[in-house]
């Protein structure tokens, strides 16, 4: 179902001493392809850009890169019999093989992996009905030198979707509202939080730990956000919740179940009417 | 140079859909192979033992894997040509190919990938002669969801390497002292703690994040050591200061370096003399 594109050329396996495998050494992003069209390329190659930066992926910011990787893209598209109205392309990198341990090579040969799947059937309709949140019982890490990207290291994202599958089983919810060590507001499993209360807008800003999203960032280039650290409360005196990734877009919470007592409610204005979606409805 | 074993079968490259690669979804142990003998072995299949349960790796844990791996370790070992006296078998597990997203599928078929590496060059000298380390710039992050684990999200260690090379163009040092985010000490790039201060013996109990050593752990069974929160003053107080880890064993720690101008000498017994190392080459 899912086709792969490894370094331009169509693949099913990569070398087994890939140091994305051995280490988790390395990044990546997943884009909305609309009609054929990769929505938000810039803030994406400026995601990947920025988790080379960070990790010392030397040489990887250029521009000789970002047309390789535009061009990629659409031979991965050109190869689909049949083009669905909504993909997910994703696009990983890691530092290839070798190295001595932890230790990168001195001189890598990264490996960049492109990947063409489904749109998650759920998104369309969270995006009409909105969603139900539970509070998970685990918090996000607080790891300074890799907060806000989206690197391989995503075990914790694994261990939230698996404590949402088996509250699942009883019925709901959705997704989760995870905090971080602090117990201020961090994400859900995978998307970021969005609210509005007393006519203003709030997010986390991620500083500790979390993926910044780049669906979040687009928002907070055409609204004005508040980002801050913010506890639980805050959230719960919000009048409209949202959660946002480049994939769902931006979807409306319904209510956030705390405990096995207490449910607190949202109103969820129909897409139309939110402001936040409206903007990018318009964008699109 | 590394040969691979993969579900029993040699090979040089994985399914590039594998989890492992995907999302850092799995784990892994580094043993030390001795003269064709597994060193610590039942202590190793127990560290992969919990990190199957606490990684939810249901069945995994069962006689007939760790009889399997047994038996894979030998037969990797049977097709060397020369048998080195020293050698690092290298087990990994990941969660094999599935799920939507970050969710695990709901019967995984994992992978279990073994590699016969040649031993660090420098670990002979470093038990002979002790090692120099430096206070690294960079803090490990608190994640209680993975502490203790070898998982294969080891990005930060990479980073820490990152930040050693660097170093080590100036001429120094081997290796680094990690903090952790509330100042306490962690443990090096590679390797964990333990210091003899006033008489008793002490190591970072890592319950925030880090990765707890088979041979930490083998030492503790041993000697009475405390374990606990530490911060970096306790140390610098000790009289003695080891390094250990599967591979290297235990290495002793001859300076210290905090910043440019501040240096602290620890001094270092000799191999024999030490009562660590003592009991160790023992058993060994």
């Amino acid at each position: 179902m899912t086709q792969f594109l490894l370094n331009s050329k169509l693949a099913c396996s990569i070398d087994i001493a890939d140091r994305g495998l051995q280490y988790g050494d390395g990044f990546f992003t997943t884009i909305r392809v609309l009609n054929g069209a990769l929505q938000l390329w810039p803030l994406h190659w400026q995601r990947l850009a920025t988790c080379a930066e960070r990790l010392g992926f030397a040489g990887f910011n250029t521009v000789a890169m970002q047309a390789q990787l535009s061009a990629d893209s659409e031979q991965l598209l050109s190869m689909q019999p049949v083009l669905a109205e909504e993909l997910v392309l994703r696009i990983t990198v890691t530092r290839g093989a070798g190295g001595r341990g932890y230790t990168p090579p001195q001189d890598p040969s990264y490996n960049v992996l492109l990947s063409l799947s489904p749109m998650p059937q759920s998104y369309p309709m969270w995006r009409a009905q909105g969603v139900t949140l539970a509070l998970s019982q685990q918090r996000l890490g607080d790891q300074p030198m890799l907060n806000g990207l989206k690197t391989l290291n995503r075990l914790e994202q694994v261990l939230l979707k698996q404590e949402l599958s088996q509250l699942q089983q009883q019925g709901s919810p959705d997704d989760l509202l995870v905090l971080d060590q602090r117990g201020h507001i961090a994400e859900s499993t995978a998307a970021n939080l969005i609210w509005k209360k007393a006519g203003q807008w709030y997010t986390p800003a991620l500083q500790h730990g979390g993926v910044k999203g780049v669906m979040c960032q687009s928002l907070q280039q055409q609204h004005r956000i508040n980002a801050g650290d913010y506890p639980l409360m805050h959230l719960l005196e919000a009048e409209q919740v949202y959660l946002c990734n480049s994939l769902m877009g931006v979807v409306g919470v319904k209510q956030l179940r705390i405990d096995a007592t207490t449910v607190h409610h949202f109103s969820v204005l129909s897409q139309a009417c939110c402001e936040l979606t409206k903007r990018i409805g318009e964008d699109e």
